[in-house]
């Protein structure tokens, strides 16, 4: 059964640390093996990626068959539906529309000084996308993946998907085509990671890595940070919802199940002010179980994981509820959404109202749905345009502004006993090294 | 002696290489150790962090003296000389001005599909700072670290500083008084970011740890990476120097002296298209290390990691080795530094023309000075305001504008096989459930 807290009970702080600090992954130790991936990519490139995707994926390439062909994939959006290939669209315009609004500007002034002074943003020259193969090929994260890439203006975005077996998910391939990209490759796993960061005969080295991925492809990303840029490792995905009684209680039953069908150790969290609601909540919880194809996951991270808290005053005390857990998805039913959110600093995105399900955000609302995890709202955002951007400052002085400014710097720097950079700034000023 | 390479000379793409793939840096393992210390600071909290700093830094505390009395701040401020102090203001109120302007606003508005969207950002709420102790004290980077934070409304900033035998910069507790800082701990090393990371019973948690340290401090903030935000590791300093024959040798040798005074692993390049200016650079740079306080340094600095470069075209040639490098600092000495600028992708700072040396950028030009090393300019950018807020999207629909956007994610939701989040928007589709 989830946990039930009751914020008047006298044990709830410790009931509801234990919500905060509950363990819900079991971290897979496959460091030694994915270093040891790395470095045999490192040094022997393609063929190393093709033995390694002979032994895991069964499937027989030379360098040419790594590329996943521009036939291939037209022959995949072939086997697609009109209605899905309208509804990948549909998503497609509502997230690129949204993104561009992220896309920054260039700051260059001049200042009281003279100082002339900016910063420009400019997109990375490459991005590679990791697509994991399987049940897990989602085509919304190809979407939500590629398109921040598309609208932040990077030149190069390659993307690499596993086809154990030979298998692939033709709408994966779709979303591709309708976010441009046409470097795709066939592979997988750690040695995909490695050949996007380090570069084989076939594949040119990325400089940036997104997207999910299992424990080898998050240990392989966590390995090749530095070399290139990555997105934040996700966690297992959390929702918590905020809701009175005047909700159907089928309605944010099912909110719940959403988050916890896509894992068992996902997360489901209800904060209500009722307790007759909560338990109507949590019986439709148990009749919607009884019919869900994926009932098996959701009903575990349900009865793992999940948690109802009942409080007296929703707009006074969950606030502070929610920045403790910092939620990925935090779903606000209730009468005034706007009051409670204005009282919110920690959550990954904010669905407000009763007619804003968790999931429509999923695929189409137009925010990223690569969010931040296990309380990392705290201190991170999103993915978005930014991340595939970066600010470089520039600053202009002439004779007349560096005589302006210049003394403190030699002043400063002199008392932390760096005269090189004293001097520099000295010999330009008037009198030249003197000063 | 420096490397010198030729543009021109057929085994110049190998010398490029090597400079670009040369490793500066001897990394300590000192992650058990650090491991170690972590956990026990988590154990046993002040207890171990008075241990750690007796052993290492030879004081004797108690969970009151952890921290530095606003007294202490004060009468270290009364010790600096006014030049000083003003120099600091002077430093202070530049950086805060330039940074200001990162402040990022809200987005809110309604699309045509009747959706509302938008995104809002918030400071985290809590940062600490490291800040080194001994010589690597630098009140400059008390500044460049706690005003963007500040900047960003960060309501309570926490700095931590060590003081081996009770010796302390006034000048940084000056630097931190004048940033607002007033809750500061005398503890240092991976015992200090333990305890910004996981909290003690003095000393509260904090949700970002950025700022400077060695190899046990950058080793600590790696392992607490995910349980708080950190900055990036930063690695030894670099500038390059795009220089044409117009230049005062000697201004251009003491700007690369500038970096490699640094650090004996900082590295210092120079491009330039004419031959005999650089042979005058070289003999400039050996004029002025007879005379250098930190001479020792900065000449093993040039001889083991300086290059000279000659170009036939500064314009033509330069930007795609500066875009390989992705140098942190990069010095535009040149005719037309916007020509030039306009045509580079990477560098953490541009500094334009021939009265900007970096140093000016060190202490008072007001763009921040911690910035992206050992090519990672590539893919990320300087420390900025943003770096201590996280934004938070939201969505709104009602009835009709979930109607309008919601069959496309019922349709992409069973096809990923995901029916909660399918019959989560269906529920609220016009025949609800039905659709």
């Amino acid at each position: 059964m989830p946990v039930r807290l009751d914020a008047q009970d006298p044990r709830f702080a410790k009931g509801f640390e234990g919500l905060l600090h509950a363990k819900r992954e079991t971290s897979e130790d496959v460091q030694a093996l994915v270093a040891g991936v790395i470095d045999d990519v490192r040094k022997r490139g393609d063929a190393a990626l093709i033995d390694y995707t002979a032994r895991w994926d069964r499937q027989t390439l030379t360098p040419v068959t790594l590329r996943i062909s521009q036939e291939e994939v037209d022959a995949a959006v072939g086997k697609c539906s009109e209605e899905l290939l309208r509804a990948l669209d549909t998503a497609a315009e509502r997230i690129e529309s949204f993104h561009r609004l992220q896309v920054p500007e260039t700051t260059d002034y001049r200042d009281a000084q003279g100082v002339r002074l900016g910063a420009r943003w400019t997109a990375v020259g490459a991005a590679g996308l990791y697509v994991p193969g399987g049940t897990a090929s989602y085509p919304s994260s190809v979407l939500m993946n590629a398109l921040p890439a598309r609208v932040a203006g990077v030149e190069r975005i390659v993307m690499v998907v596993p086809t154990p077996d030979g298998a692939i998910n033709p709408l994966v391939l779709a979303a591709a085509k309708r976010c441009g990209i046409t470097e795709i490759y066939r592979i997988g796993g750690a040695q995909a990671v490695a050949a996007l960061a380090y570069g084989t005969a076939t594949i040119a080295p990325v400089d940036k890595i997104v997207g999910p991925g299992n424990a080898f492809v998050a240990a392989a990303k966590r390995l090749v940070y530095g070399t290139v840029g990555i997105d934040s490792i996700a966690g297992p995905s959390e929702i918590l919802v905020v809701a009175d009684n005047r909700n159907d209680p089928a309605w944010i039953a099912m909110d719940l199940l959403s988050q916890a069908e896509h894992d068992t150790s996902a997360q489901s969290i209800l904060i209500t002010d009722d307790p007759a609601f909560a338990d109507a909540v949590a019986t439709a919880v148990d009749r919607h179980l009884e019919t869900l194809p994926r009932a098996a996951i959701a009903g575990e991270s349900w009865r793992e994981h999940g948690a109802i808290i009942v409080v007296r005053d929703l707009l006074a005390e969950s606030p502070a509820l929610i920045d403790r857990l910092a939620p990925e998805h935090l779903e606000l039913a209730v009468e005034d959404p706007d009051a409670l959110a204005a009282k919110v600093r920690n959550a990954g995105a904010i669905f407000l109202g009763r007619y804003t399900p968790e999931a429509i955000g999923d695929y189409v609302a137009g925010p990223n749905h690569v969010l931040p995890t296990a309380r990392s709202a705290r201190f991170s955002s999103g993915l978005n345009v930014l991340d595939f951007m970066k600010r470089t400052t520039f600053v202009a002085c002439d004779a007349e502004s560096v005589a302006a400014i210049g003394p403190a710097a030699v002043t400063l720097a002199r008392s932390e006993g760096l005269d090189a950079h004293a001097l520099s700034v000295a010999l330009r000023l008037p009198g030249g090294g003197q000063g």
